[in-house]
């Protein structure tokens, strides 16, 4: 398979994804997770497209704070992507803006640009199929048609929208056949679901389009004009401004409705490509007992469990004991910081806590314990008043940036692997049981010199402890 | 009330508390708990039964591992008991064994001794009542009778053995009557039970006795001849003595069986009083519910926790956040290394999990994060490979042991008070935010000097991190 000259992926990952906490956090969201394989989901999303779209025509869409993240991870995973582009949205205002301003930029640069918007949190299993569909849905979408996936449903799921098929568009004959779309139906209740089960004509709504960058603008010019004058105003922003106050005040005027909703529901030119994919949406955290194998009882278990007659569970724990008695389909997530428990059948409300999360402000289980850095990562392992514990990871040859910090003193243990620390004028390096410290308003650095990596416990104390006390003199990362 | 000249308090402490796991630990089983209430339950114990017998006659009956952490536990409280003596039974052997000795024992230092034998981690919520049942029984037991405490059943419990009256005793005529011993009978199903409940013949055997140490041992010598030939022997050993490889021998040949089953079973001396106590044997993690408060849908909720209707369910998180949704007569207890689900009606189980920790020697999980020692606490927050992090409290003007590990370096971060460190010849303070460290081998003491409490982050790295690797020189405390 070659790469299309024309087609872009266009990733969207700006959601939340509120219903795998405390697994996902607000800058570890569903997409950046690992549990699901050995990528995360975003990870897997891009790899799948690169036979048939170039690298650098891939460009995620998030939001400011989040892309700094997903940046990070996409370049430091084993296969790294370092020529994936970034949109950022000035605000998260659903995905009819996202796409609008995508479109926008992209027929700005190819006239014949075509985009495959994609969701980076789903799960395909049979990525040749899906390939062989997007090369003809990219066809189907030159010949001027917003074309949209339609999957084949293998249950009577309540949970998703449907798309009933309409009329075959003949003249693009091929091993797949496109439709006219007949109507979209929201999610139905069970019965009826049978019956569209049954009736063979009704598809899932996969979230999943292709359309030339030209076309949806066209019918956001007509369909969403509130929208196409936001869009309008942003042709002399560079996508670099996207994030200023400038834009934000513009795009805030967009309103924010789905791609659905806004233009797919109305517009006369949407066809649909029927498919067989090995799909899932991965849409709570019952998804993790799809993915991950089950015990003789139905169980789903990761990480340092004891399990006694339970049945049909999912346990998962991230590095403490979790013991289980006589669970019948329990969902147990055990992190760091946070555990939650529920029965399967209310893993949709999980989205509930989190929101009770951010109306307490108790932010810190909002965040995740360990974060990603180009150098390597650090984890919070405990915080009590006036101090902080981290275990701060450095890969060889890495350096943090030189830095200062005005409120606290930072106190390293060498755990393993051999510290170069540079401390006011002074540098020196520190081997695995020794330590040093650095007092507060100091200059310093800590690198990793040798081949192996650098562990070093890390005690930060002081009356300020928050990660914005830090002045950054110089960076290999370029971050501010 | 005044405290009465022959009466001592017996309290058997050896009880492992499995089934509180993981509340309970190896080291700190159900009787040293704090979470029925402010104080633990073999404090409350013996707190309860002062009014009516001296502190000095008052003896815990544990194990040798035991017996340290009682007593550390007991001279630590905010009320402490220091005049509290200790039996170290040489090996577990159920109760007629340990019984056997402390009558042994009593009777040597006083041959008119009455012994009050109480379980050290039951609960007794109107101690007022006990005191007056416990003054009658000790002259019921003056009268050369093995008095039990029958209780008077509210429910038709199957999880007790129950006691059948006999004819009343009315030469002893009182507020109380007691009767003699109809007879002893097993846990009944629930029909026979039920049938319990109505007779009003029947109380439950509270585990609760009082005889004199020389009627018991006349009992011993008539019913278990083996065990009295051991006592005998134990005659010319000191109780100083009793953990002794020699005294460990001979203990050892005594047949381990309970006080119920080898003497009052079949003693024509047993005497019953009935009485009604607000009692909780406190068998399982469901008593928690019993005795906290409980919500509107009778949750009994401690810790940081966020739930979402749930109904009848025990939460109890000891630091982390625990999330809970839509849960059912459920039990959650989540500490700082290991999280326990399951049904309520499973909680009898839960001593299944202990034996498979057991089995697969995951000692870590048998032990608690958190020790009381004379000086203070300690408490281990992380551990890995080649390293461990302890937070170490210490108590103003106490200090710590003159010390050295052999395998280890540890740097110390005081995080508040002020530390007196001593390091091979050095004596220097370290304060608030500053920090030192002390090589391997190296002969060392950590005091608090201050009026606060130290508080200081250890971490300890080195190939070896037990706790086993310390030479004490010289301990405020007369440890080894």
């Amino acid at each position: 398979m070659t790469t299309s000259k024309n087609l872009y992926g266009v990733i969207l990952a700006g959601g939340a994804g509120t219903r795998f906490w405390p697994l996902s956090r607000e800058m570890t969201p569903k997409q950046l997770l690992r549990v699901f394989g050995t990528e995360s989901l975003i990870w897997q999303t891009i790899k799948r497209i690169l036979p048939l779209i170039q690298q650098d025509q891939v460009c995620v869409v998030s939001n400011s704070k989040l892309t700094e993240e997903i940046r990070t991870h996409l370049i430091t995973e084993k296969e790294p992507f370092d020529k994936v582009g970034y949109l950022i949205e000035p605000e998260a205002r659903n995905t009819a803006p996202a796409i609008g301003l995508a479109a926008a930029y992209l027929s700005s640069v190819n006239p014949d640009a075509v985009m495959a918007v994609l969701p980076s949190d789903h799960l395909i299993q049979n990525p040749d199929e899906f390939l062989a569909v997007l090369k003809h849905a990219e066809k189907v979408a030159e010949a001027g048609y917003l074309v949209t996936l339609g999957l084949k449903p293998n249950r009577p799921e309540t949970g998703f929208g449907y798309i009933k098929l309409g009329s075959s568009i003949d003249k693009l004959g091929n091993s797949y056949v496109s439709y006219m779309v007949d109507r979209f139906v929201e999610k139905p209740n069970k019965e009826t679901a049978v019956s569209y089960l049954e009736s063979g004509d009704y598809f899932w709504n996969s979230g999943m389009f292709v359309f030339k960058a030209s076309t949806i603008l066209d019918e956001i010019e007509h369909l969403m004009p509130g929208l196409h004058a936001v869009l309008t105003r942003f042709k002399d922003i560079s996508p670099d401004e996207w994030s200023s106050e400038r834009a934000d005040q513009i795009f805030s005027e967009a309103e924010p409705v789905s791609i659905d909703y806004g233009i797919m529901e109305k517009s006369d030119k949407v066809a649909v490509i029927p498919v067989d994919l090995d799909w899932n949406d991965v849409g709570s955290l019952v998804a993790i007992g799809d993915f991950l194998a089950r015990d003789e009882r139905g169980n789903t278990t990761a990480g340092n469990i004891i399990d006694i007659e339970s049945e049909n569970s999912i346990i998962y724990g991230e590095n403490r004991l979790v013991a289980t008695l006589g669970l019948e389909d329990m969902i147990v997530i055990d992190t760091h910081d946070a555990t939650l428990i529920c029965p399967k059948d209310r893993a949709q409300d999980v989205r509930k806590i989190v929101d009770i999360l951010k109306a307490k402000n108790a932010d810190e289980y909002l965040v995740h314990r360990t974060m990603y850095r180009p150098w390597g990562s650090y984890t919070l392992l405990e915080h009590g008043p006036g101090f902080k514990i981290k275990i701060i990871e450095v890969k060889p040859g890495a350096r943090l940036s030189l830095q200062m910090h005005h409120h606290r003193s930072e106190h390293w243990v060498v755990i393993s692997g051999t510290a170069t620390v540079t401390r006011g004028e002074e540098v020196f390096n520190v081997h695995v049981n020794e330590s040093t410290f650095i007092p507060p308003s100091t200059v310093h650095r800590l690198e990793n010199p040798g081949i192996i990596p650098l562990k070093i416990i890390e005690v930060q104390n002081g009356e300020y402890l928050e990660e914005d006390d830090i002045i950054r003199t110089e960076d290999d990362y370029a971050r501010r």
